[in-house]
């Protein structure tokens, strides 16, 4: 039985147990969450993942990292290196978005190595294989399942599926003057598949055959917005819209079936789309997990996106959304090296961490009240220890000198926690 | 006369003149603003600012960094140094918080090599030589009001007073459990003499002749928050929400004396409570700008508190705060250096046009479509002039070896910008 089958009946699984535990929450309540798909838990029955992780309501927000070989980078071990950057810094679950010729044996290395659940897009290898006898047009549903049960069978927690990405959509995208028509890789080629061929998008009409693979292996689907806008202005249109109708729609199809699904968004939003947003991915897709990539809240900041992510997905998390993709500062520029990535990973956590507390999940502001009480005393081996980086303060503090060394080199003498302990002693 | 008594006389003068021309607003809104007090120039008569800078309702958010020399780092050619680099960035605005033996020589340079308007704390210049004779318990009236003068004729702009830490705020302080008691320099030296003397806070029983300094010179009032929370946890106490409601009586005595006044306010602020801070400002102060520092959403990030403050500033200034005193990666940890200045001021910047394209300051999503328009066509040089920052993403993509010039090494052939515009030629 998949965990939302044996949800519905009542049971408490061990996974089940562990999130609870993790969440300092009674699993009773998770299992509720997983039992109504207001919760999933990313794991696929055959892989043993080490840090069990649940996405959803009442939960802790999670980040998730991309990674992924590809033409120009095809070093596995170098992929390997940054999957661990990724997990050190704190990402709860990894994307391989790897392409060409390298995804079975990236696959396989990174499934091995890694310790939290693993996503993919499985479309990304039908498109690298399809592409080297002919064009995306030529893609037809024989290359697409044997990827699906691949991939299923090496262990994937979680797929991206690009389901939503109906031919009706696709008129309304054509009849619209978006900046970026598509910016999603997955909805690029499901448009030109459509455009081309002028049928019915595969993923769409396979759904059923999508779910019984889903549904063997326990993969939750995590149903891909192809139609996310790509720039501010282009956002909440038509066909963002009517994606987002079809693709709660499928996550009811996927839960009646016993298969845990979760919702992907957008993408770039501008701050005053963002909680409305959220709000109609909750009415429309019943609840369903949302997982957003950013949002990035504008669009003038390439170099640093990481932050322009951190912003919208704080706001996001903090509206409801679940899950968040990171963002990092290469973006739209190039491949993300450690940095970026350790970089990309913090800043979604502090966007995660900053909207727990403000939707009052468990026990998140004592993590803050911590690390104040050691400022408070200018215990700094017990901020840096605390810190969501404890590296990075640590370098900064070492390669200051200030003359008192319970003060820093901002304040000195002029230091307003010393100097308030002192005058308000109570 | 002052901004606020020409504004009030239907004068549109030269400086509304160049703020309406800069903003692309019709300069009898820009007046009338000014009239009403929601809008401030911050421009000392005698000084010549090269960049005009107005702040309030209607104009775009503006960035302020921090600068100055310390007894630790008392090199005036350095801080002359970051000054370029603050204003490079796009600082609208600097504030120097010297304190130490430089203060005067280091006014003095920054004011001849600053082009936007300057702000300081006069209070540091006092404690500084209050304590070469003793403790500032011993400060007295007559070691205050020369340093405002004094200040005031070496042209700055904008002068924070600290005059709403009153007596009876300190005692809700005392009677409170904070986390950090006072996180505000100039607060702290306001608390301590309070304590000490068992009198009125003298910036508060002499604000009158505050007033007429700044009138004489047409100084802007920075009021500051001497209670701002240090800690998320301490967010929204009495005490904070007590000085408001003292700044806002100060702000109307400003307004009426013919001063411009504007509002500092918190600091550490989950992100639940920043919408309910700036309508409260505005409400109590009468629709005074709104000068926030970060605010931080989180207390767990030092080292990435510029990522912190731009999640807190991009919420509050699309709520309506008007001007975002920048944080640094360095908050909490040292002095900043110049990359850290760099990055603090780019942050809040995105923070801040972020807020604009939500809070639809006129034009603001003009520049997202121009960015977003080089991207559809891969115009990279197009790219790198219209970003924020054009030496980052320029950097980042020189380090990248895209196999085709005109993609990047993301996605490459499968780039969904280029595979979008075939598939989709209208």
């Amino acid at each position: 039985m998949t965990q939302i089958e044996e949800a519905r009946n009542g049971t408490i699984s061990a996974e089940v147990r562990i999130v609870a535990q993790k969440e300092g929450l009674d699993p009773a309540l998770v299992r509720q969450g997983i039992a109504e798909g207001t919760i999933v838990i990313t794991k696929n029955n055959l892989h043993a993942v080490k840090n069990i992780c649940g996405i959803g309501k009442h939960l802790k927000t999670k980040v998730n990292a991309n990674l992924g070989t590809s033409e120009d980078s095809p070093d596995i071990k170098e992929e390997i290196e940054k999957l661990k950057v990724a997990i050190d810094a704190g990402a709860d679950t990894i994307m391989d978005l790897s392409v060409g010729d390298k995804i079975t044996e990236m696959l396989e290395s990174i499934i091995k190595e890694s310790t939290v659940p693993l996503g993919t897009v499985p479309l990304y290898e039908v498109a690298t294989n399809v592409l080297k006898r002919g064009s995306i047009s030529d893609m037809r549903w024989r290359d697409i399942e044997p990827v699906l049960e691949r991939q299923a069978e090496a262990g994937v927690d979680f797929f991206t599926i690009h389901a939503g990405v109906t031919k009706r959509i696709v008129e309304y995208l054509k009849k619209r003057e978006r900046i970026l028509d598509v910016v999603s890789r997955g909805g690029s080629f499901l448009v030109d598949w459509i455009v081309k061929n002028g049928r019915e998008n595969p993923l769409y009409t396979h759904f059923d055959r999508i779910l019984e693979i889903a549904k063997k292996f326990d993969i939750t689907l995590s149903l891909g917005d192809g139609m996310r806008p790509g720039a501010v202005k282009d956002a909440g249109d038509s066909a963002q819209i009517q994606e987002l109708i079809v693709l709660g729609q499928l996550a009811n199809r996927a839960r009646e079936s016993g298969v845990q699904a979760m919702i992907e968004g957008p993408g770039h939003v501008p701050i005053d789309q963002i909680e409305y947003n959220v709000a109609l991915e909750k009415t429309l897709c019943g609840g369903a997990p949302f997982y957003v990539l950013g949002p990035l809240v504008t669009d003038v900041a390439p170099g640093y996106d990481h932050i322009a992510g951190a912003i919208g997905g704080a706001i996001a998390a903090s509206c409801g959304a679940d899950f968040l993709c990171y963002v990092t500062a290469s973006e739209h520029l190039r491949l993300p090296d450690k940095e970026d990535i350790k970089e990309g990973v913090i800043a979604s956590r502090i966007a995660a961490h900053a909207a727990d507390i403000a939707k009052g999940v468990t026990g998140s502001m004592d993590w803050d009240n911590a690390l104040s009480r050691a400022r408070k005393y200018r215990d700094w081996k017990g901020q840096f220890s605390l810190a969501i980086d404890p590296q990075k303060p640590k370098k900064y503090r070492t390669t200051s000198k200030p003359k008192s060394s319970d003060v820093c080199s901002m304040c000195n003498e002029f230091c307003p926690i010393k100097r308030g302990e002192e005058s308000l002693k109570k």
